[in-house]
């Protein structure tokens, strides 16, 4: 059978392309750097949102909408900031038929205009803790765009918080990181991640400290995959943020943001895609089980409909093939490329036998089921193949990345993977000289999972990749 | 007691003004006729679109998500198009550091770059109908912004369909204008609606025919509040959109597009607010029932955390004000303001009777009811002032729509409500006079409902009247 995918083993880049075109996720728009997100690849994206939505909920954060448009000099106002985002900025110069005084730009992000809002809506320590997320559209302008990855228009979600205390925003930044990012990640990407400190090169722009979770793709490479940042009182001092605490005395608050985008896509398709297509986890997949009809004939269709009708009702999104005028074998095809979770087959062989072709994307197995036990043995398939996902790219992870003595070894560990080693060892020497190979310090961690506070700090590893 | 709003007799804009204030629906962003959604408005909003999105899924389409910035040339495709949304537009004209070599526009609505990918999308009668939609924030520049009804930038969805045939257009445009708008508006928003054929005049840049839901003000105007247009083969001329139908023959495809926007929220405000403040449906409210403690002691926080609870686990979305520190008036007061449906009060004195006060916004109540029964009595309660809401929006819009037989009449009349008027009887000579006194013809529409194929039969009436 003729191959429908370049094999990941062959040409990664061109698997990754070909299977975004293929399974009808995603495609490029016509302003270079932009895409269209298909119904498939938004279905998918929906889902993982309301995961995210529903942790953002529960960590006490509010849902808000800010301007688009925000004036170029509210990016002036802090120096780090403006210098990381200037090179990025589309800037509209014209609007209802007039040159503007005063040229405004695209959001890049929106820690300025949220944080003039907040200058108005902060008084007292009573309005702290200030929680607020917005789901939003933002524009970095890109010079080598890849779709999902890197795009000049992307969607994502962007919390601003304000507290009391340093001490607070550093908990609840970490807490984002943790509660947020790594459980959406591992519970409904079943993907895998190490979080920690990014290095000061790394950092956010206009960040002290910048958190992130970084995920191993099959390649060797890494993404970043969500980020947490504590501003310190930077934006609070641009922006005059001020409350008067309990002793009536007028203070800065202490800031955090925090963001993860459809570049969560591209982690799924490069994490669990295989040479047949993705493999969309189960929690997130908007068609978890599809039922083909193989060959009609013998009562097939009616059985198909009944056995569809019966999932439905006991919770699994499923969805019927009938199309059998489109060969079988084109079909599985499709739907393995889309990385359907579990494909149910039935044809007059099958059902005169009592049972169906159960196909498992997330093993590559294919048995056959009595049909009165498929209702029950469904539910738990999906999440038996959640879990298998999960295990399967942990291992994979586990694989790819080595511990390195020294910054020559990490340099070639990190020509195929990822190296551990000593930050003691590397430091910001050691990352200049990674840089020139085009290798990244991905975070600073600990091997038992504690934050890095003291990157100085003896036990204190630096994670080394090529990065997305 | 001292009013905390203008009241809406004296000054109804002042009074919208006002209310969206102190309330925290919204504010005004830096750029001129931007917004910031707050909290509670965004949280109000979020219920809108998921009832809204619910619908829309129904009718059979999917979500989608197109490029923010449109290649200046699409819009120029199709002649109408541009020569309407050209005084609107926001130009990017630098990106990235450098000047651009062909402009681009932030997408005022997506016809155009929507198209251009359907082109590609559709080439067989097997891939219609196509039928999509996307969440999505549009900038359209404003001269005269108003704070959710006419902004430079909005959120909105905007549904994109293409079918075989011209019939099958014509009655999805009219399936989502029922079934998607109308009945959001009326299930959910409360808020019962005209609904009609735009005139020549009125209708959508690029339309053959555009139909829309019009609501009827507490100050006497229209608002349109949802819009559904039939865009014949304009848009599939323009950019190529060709299927090849069963015999072979290729043939341009029909389309519509609809869109319903962040303005409702400003026909919730104008229809059910009062000198009070908002009054959200109860389907809608983020809290539906506050509970507050009137005054502690004597157990009365025990009492009032287990009763919020117990509401809570039967369904209904509760909180609890315990801000005993803050005068129950300016409790009360803040709540009335927000539009929370249901207040539960109890204190000491309440407590040892058994029982609380209840005040009720929609019918400006305030009753006693036993403890044991209250839990009981709530979800009653918010499901019959939801159907109070719609009774007494639908006897205000009745008491404000009165018939014209004369043009002369009609405009006397729309200085203070809504006109029906026979369309033979007014005409677009009528529609110009009225438009030199600001009075637009907001649809044509008949007795019976049913919807105006042609405008010039008998018995088919234009609403009149001054808009938003």
């Amino acid at each position: 059978m003729r191959a429908v995918l370049t094999p990941q083993d062959q040409d990664f880049p061109r698997w990754y392309q070909e299977v975004i075109a293929k399974a009808q996720l995603a495609e490029n728009g016509p302003v270079r750097g932009t895409m269209v997100i298909r119904p498939w690849g938004y279905a998918i994206w929906e889902r993982l949102q309301a995961a995210i939505d529903q942790r953002i909920k529960a960590a006490g954060a509010s849902n808000a909408y800010f301007p688009l448009l925000i004036p170029e000099a509210y990016l002036r106002r802090e120096a780090d900031h403006v210098e990381g985002f200037s090179p990025e900025l589309a800037v509209v110069t014209h609007g209802g038929g007039k040159e503007l005084e005063e040229p405004v730009v695209v959001r890049p992000t929106s820690e300025t205009i949220v944080n003039s809002s907040f200058a108005r809506w902060i008084s007292s320590y009573r309005d702290l803790p200030l929680l607020i997320n917005q789901w939003a559209n933002v524009v970095r302008w890109e010079m080598r765009p890849r779709l999902l990855l890197r795009t000049s228009e992307f969607l994502w979600q962007e919390g601003h918080t304000a507290h009391a205390t340093r001490e607070e925003a550093h908990s609840y930044a970490l807490g984002i990181l943790d509660e947020v990012y790594a459980s959406a990640m591992i519970e409904e990407l079943a993907i895998p991640v190490f979080r920690g400190r990014k290095s000061e090169r790394e950092k956010f722009a206009g960040a002290e400290i910048s958190w992130s979770c970084e995920g191993v793709m099959r390649d060797g490479k890494a993404l970043q995959m969500g980020t947490s940042h504590e501003l310190g009182q930077n934006f609070a001092r641009a922006f005059g943020i001020q409350f008067s605490d309990d002793s009536g005395q007028l203070r800065h608050v202490w800031q955090t943001s925090w963001g993860a985008s459809t570049r969560l896509l591209g982690a799924m398709i490069m994490v669990h895609g295989d040479d047949h297509g993705l493999r969309v986890p189960p929690r997130l997949a908007p068609v978890q089980v599809i039922v083909l009809i193989a060959r009609d004939g013998e009562g097939v269709s009616e059985a198909a409909k009944a056995l569809v009708g019966d999932l439905q009702r006991r919770g699994p999104r499923v969805e019927l093939d009938d199309r059998v005028d489109i060969s079988l074998g084109r079909r599985i095809t499709d739907h393995e490329l889309r990385g359907v979770p579990v494909r149910v087959e039935l044809g007059p062989r099958e059902l005169a036998a009592g049972q169906a072709v159960v196909a498992r994307r997330a093993r590559g197995s294919k048995d056959t089921v009595a049909l009165p036990e498929l209702q029950e043995a469904l539910p738990r398939m999906l999440e038996d193949d959640q879990h298998a996902l999960l295990e399967q790219a942990t291992a994979s992870r586990d694989r790819l990345t080595q511990r390195a003595q020294t910054v020559e070894e990490a340099k070639e560990i990190a020509g195929k993977g990822f190296a551990r080693i000593a930050w003691r060892v590397c430091g910001s020497d050691g990352e200049d000289e990674l840089a020139r190979s085009g290798i990244s310090v991905r975070c600073l961690l600990r091997e038992d999972g504690r934050p890095v506070d003291r990157p100085a700090d003896d036990d204190v590893e630096a994670l080394v990749a090529r990065a997305y």
